[in-house]
């Protein structure tokens, strides 16, 4: 492996992990049917910064920084939506 | 404002609000001692991304790759032992 392809490994690794990181986290708030001490304003400050990411990534065309964002923010708005939603049919 | 401090603006703007998102979450479970509805497989990638994160910035020369992923590692690193200790507690 040249020293290009293991700098890269290192690079897709972190995206894929930091994206699919959020998958277990989305199973467990719908599995419990609860997100109480999933922070609100974590989720909402986060969506933004990933929007913002998106932006950056079209704007410098970088392909791996858009898809990695895209997902994550997927994930993290069905976070979002399913802790309001349970929030509410709690009260 | 030219047209690369508008691309910039964004790229601080999203490494500092995905950075900061995680403080009212350390926030909020060190104030109501419990993050039982916080994935703990989600904490465990996620921080092993970071890592892949800071490795790929030291590899790159990238300072606000860097930076930005050690903070959010340490606030990370923090909430999963709160996360931990207060599980412990209740046992």
């Amino acid at each position: 492996m040249n020293n290009l392809n293991y700098i890269e490994f290192f690079g897709f690794s972190a995206a894929l992990l930091t994206t699919i990181a959020f998958l277990p986290q989305l199973y467990k708030t719908w599995k419990t049917k609860s997100a109480d001490d999933v922070s609100l304003i974590m989720l909402i400050l986060f969506i933004i910064g990933l929007i913002c990411w998106i932006i950056y990534g079209l704007k410098i065309n970088s392909i791996p920084i858009l898809v990695a964002n895209i997902f994550t923010l997927v994930f993290n708005f069905l976070i979002l939506i399913l802790k309001t939603t349970y929030k509410q049919a709690k009260n």
